[in-house]
């Protein structure tokens, strides 16, 4: 986690806030005021962000913060993660902001676990995709990784992938993954989105060096499957829901993509109790 | 929809995604191609940042888009929300950033014009909090409006709002409401937030402008209510779903607010399909 | 005073005078240079902006500061605000962005105090407005409290206000009020600017939260003060000086609003003085 | 008047207005509601920023200008400047930051034309000064130029200026003006601010291009002019108002360099009247 | 060529050069004075960046560009390479920044296009590095690829590569390879730096997707080319120069990389000359 | 050197490299690692960028960098620059960014040193022009003052510079600098480009502070510089080599201006080495 990404982004986010103009906060403490008060966990899940959630308090001057779990840690519902004693007026201020991208990044990291985990005894991985919150991108991938997930291309630039607009651009899959090839040869894969058993057939001749089997039924995977054979990376994509995933488990794929784990967030209850006045 | 706010939010986007070095759409199309695509609805919901979308793609270049919808309008699933025309390699690279904005606006929209169904018989509003994502509360709350909600608080500097940790740190909300009038006398209005009869009593003997009703059960609701009687606008919040909806909708209160419409987006499903070569 | 708002107006102004290239400063001293020197008044008035003030060294490197004054201090001609140590090069090449913030600042903050004087036994409180330098908006407006005043919205977003071009607009002051109150209901007070006594009655039927009496005469300031009778909070506005101050302070008004306190702002008279070398 | 510097400015301050979320505007106008209306002066002076106001609207869509008025000229009491017709919302929205701009700069070019006026028929130039509103330095020398005022150095590396710290860090006079040259030999010309003969000898001696008498008596003027005599361009500073220029005038001075032009603004009463309707 | 990265490099430059306050040309020319003027090769080079340069001139206002050489196209010393029509002022205001970039960028494409030249016939491509100009890499690696090369990593996330210190600091390729594999699975190719035949040994082993052979003799060259013997990409580095390539033309390898292509550029020599004014 | 200005350069090029995502570097430490590195110079030359280079690391975190060389000094190939101890993540990841701003600071300090060696016993002064880096002109200037030469304007609005379009444009340099000087009369000095005696006379007559003459061969050079005889500055220009050093060091001019001091950089060889794991 680093402070020459995460600064703007947190800057951007008090300042949205009007974090300097909190008019509740600096009518009712002194700017002397000390306070301790607790981060609590409102529900289960796995926490992420912790380093995003102390540096906005150390943007806003000094905060100390014991903290009683770790970045990636499963947390219970009740339980403490946090202890911090600083300037009242920082605590309160910070508050919402902080707890904003600890939330956002907890939730993140929590789907990408339970995906995981349903997943893992077979060797297939999770994937992120660029369904991502504009302007949070890198924290959300940071996210899935912590959760136990992995990260699909983070951008454009990151690896070519021919969908179903580029095969129609391209007049064909094969014509794409030549052309591409031709221009980035060097440390560029490839992968080719494929509908059905034509597509995928096009891709493996092509040498695709990964194919995604979209939206495709439990049959026509297994057909698929069958055909590439190891002759490239198996990635499945589609709407996925726990029972989705359990269909997929036993089948011989390498990785299944998610983008609701970005795309459709679900914060993760968090929140700071128990403001203690000590100075 | 105002373009000195969206444009850094779009230009943000579009350089996370590294829309200036899509090596797929670069290696496959040459600088002239054009091409149409439609944009399509692949679930219900009401659709939100038209403006926002067609902005992306006008900041890359020229792209004519025919809407097919309107902003706020309700979609059915199937249907063609607009035909764009123009560059390929425009509407492919910028495809994903323009989605993304679109399914979250369209997303939140949605979640709040259903809410706002539920209780809309009744008088009672929708209200959005500040559990944003940070660096998009514009668009969030704009999105809420859109849907049929209305917007609570843009930032700390909007209104005071006296919760559990402030009147924790002022000692008591008589003390908080005073402290504040006496700063800001002007134009800020004073919420209290509340978690039993006690603080309603000083709230209300506090003269403050909105009582928040923090997560109480119906009963203690319904005390609460009674005691007021029209000497505060009651606000009523705590982890809203549908049928907590239904049991608020036949109380004499004037908002409920949710944060989940903005901390927990689920994105409509939107897509752009359908790529066909003109040039 | 937070510097997430202050560091960018600061470096921006640093970077502006270039700081970085100060070829005088430079061809002088050596860079181990350590001087002391005296901020000094050259004349009364209240002073504001010590934090903003200090700040600019900070940025720029280790200076020590020892503060004589308080911030909202009234300060005699020729004493010693504060008195400085550090790096010379700093010292001189900091000096004209620190003093240019202060004497701004703190002749904000005297002029607001002189006049809050000569109304503050009448119960009557003076406000800003909207007519700020760009970009300052908010130091100023943190000058007018600091100097004794109060402030008037921040922007177009921190209340409703109809004025003369919006009545004609939206067709008489009952419409606009309404379309407002039905867009924003819930934490928004929406003020009417009269300049008749029609418009006066029309707002008060309309049920506005404030009405500002604008450019009115004594007479007719008198009439529509009678007519309001406590049904609305009032503003009187329009061209204020020290002899219309005076004729005002006698009169049941709530609020006296002055733009030259920030779009002619007269700077406080402060200079940076006897500069010794100390090693 | 170049779009590169100035569009900053104006996005930062239509940004600080929140132009983007003028509830007033937004409840009482539709989107297509276009409108007529005029830009009165009320008071004379001198009129300058005709571009940046034209360009406040341009940024935020389109609006047609016709000015009556050229940039520099004078203008009277009620007169008409321009002529403004397009977007309600836009001219509504826009009108406080356009008017924020164009009355600030408008004040400048008036002081400096005024103080121009007294001594341009003995040959005496008017100059500005780095008291400056900071972010708005650009905008207030060019209008010191518009008013028929001349710029002094625009920043710390545009000329050597030897001011009183300076010569105490150095050790006198010649050690600074050396040591300057000999670092900047080249394109930069030195300045030197005398307080008494004695340091007008040095100066003179020392070779600097220009001396500048600071805060001086008539006597004591008139005696280092006599020294002086030709041997450097004179530039007189120090507190100047009507009078202080009314006595200088007959010297034998180059210069005359006012600080309050810029530091001490008296904006220029203009405002936007009588909207119309037109669709 | 895409204006949402390249605008702000150039918009950047212009302020940098203090375009909007170019006294030179202000001084003398009138605001609607039109002038022509040629863009002419001054030396023999392969051009890239005609896109940045047109954008310049652009931002700046109206400038009409007929370009009668291709990006990409050798051009001869004397050529015209366009013709330029438009405001005397921003043609004359903008010059030295647009050549500034296209000098430069045609600089790289040239010295890309001159090694591409020496080893082409042989199927060995010629790669930039990471050494590149800071806040330039995107401009400084297009120039590359426009002038016959190809692209090594934009930067740190874009493949793994494993280099002395890397090995140093995992103790060993292996236990690094297999570190990278594990975090970074799925799009991520890995690339291991060589110094000797033990490394390369190691490398091939760990199943490195390439290897570099890092400032090796020609002997070393071959032994380690033949124990590799296709199980991995080639790539050779260090110093390279015309008669090093010579040497390498004939050896079994992929790819040369040049960091000298990029960390040390030798602008192709470009000037606007016969500028004459059309009215 | 001032972080001011560096920062912003400095963020601008760890975020290009995607520092904070350096998948190598990530993968194979642990958070806690410590380890030692040198900096070593690989050629002969004069070492600039000091303080840029460990800024690079301060800003990335905790990094102690015990310097051997000073800022200016002549280093041997081989020797130790600096030893750098801190966190290996930091270490390995800053490293190119680091560099590449140190090495291209060297290459053009040591290219001014070995210009003004040839010049300075005849005292002729070498000179840096507007031709440099975009983004990077004052780490580039800076390098020139450090590596012995001087700087010419930095920019547009330093001094006015009649060149050869100027002149078209103006029709003729009398009129050109007439106008200038009538326009900028303060503290502006003006030169004149000439390519030929008639130009060298005009530019004497106009009275030009500074006399350029670009291009000429010895004959016309002599002739000019017997013309001129001490009633300009002399500057010459064009494309300046080794020898043509020698040919020009018995002339009677003052300065001599390189544009391949900064368009033509030779980065300097320097390199991190030796990385040893010490926690």
């Amino acid at each position: 986690m680093n402070y020459v990404i995460i600064d703007d982004i947190i800057k951007n986010a008090l300042l949205e806030d009007r974090v300097y103009d909190d008019i509740t906060t600096e009518s009712i403490t002194s700017p002397d005021s000390q306070a301790e008060v607790d981060l609590i966990a409102k529900e289960h899940g796995k926490i992420c962000g912790l380093n995003v959630f102390s540096r906005v308090f150390q943007i806003l001057g000094d905060v100390d913060i014991n903290f009683l779990k770790k970045e990636g840690e499963l947390v219970k519902k009740g339980e403490i993660i946090a202890k911090l004693r600083g300037s009242t007026k920082i605590l309160l201020s910070g508050e919402r902001v902080a707890l904003n991208l600890l939330q956002r990044m907890s939730g993140i990291a929590t789907a990408a676990y339970n995906a995981s985990e349903i997943l893992k005894e077979y060797g297939i991985k999770v994937l992120d995709t660029r369904k991502t919150t504009p302007g949070l991108r890198y924290l959300e991938k940071y996210s899935v990784l912590t959760g136990g997930g992995f990260n699909h291309r983070f951008d454009l630039s990151d690896m070519a992938m021919v969908k179903d607009n580029h095969i129609l651009a391209a007049g064909g899959i094969k014509n794409a993954v030549q052309m591409i090839r031709k221009r980035h040869p060097f440390i560029k894969k490839i992968e080719v989105e494929a509908e059905n058993l034509e597509q995928v057939k096009e891709a493996v001749e092509a040498k695709a060096d990964i194919i995604m089997l979209d939206n495709m039924g439990d049959e026509l995977l297994k057909e698929c499957i069958g055909y590439i054979k190891g002759r490239a990376i198996i990635e499945v994509s589609g709407n996925m829901d726990a029972t989705r995933l359990q269909n997929l488990k036993k089948l011989k794929i390498d990785y299944v993509s998610m983008g609701k784990l970005t795309h459709s967030v679900k914060a993760l209850d968090i929140s700071m109790k128990n403001l203690k006045i000590i100075k």
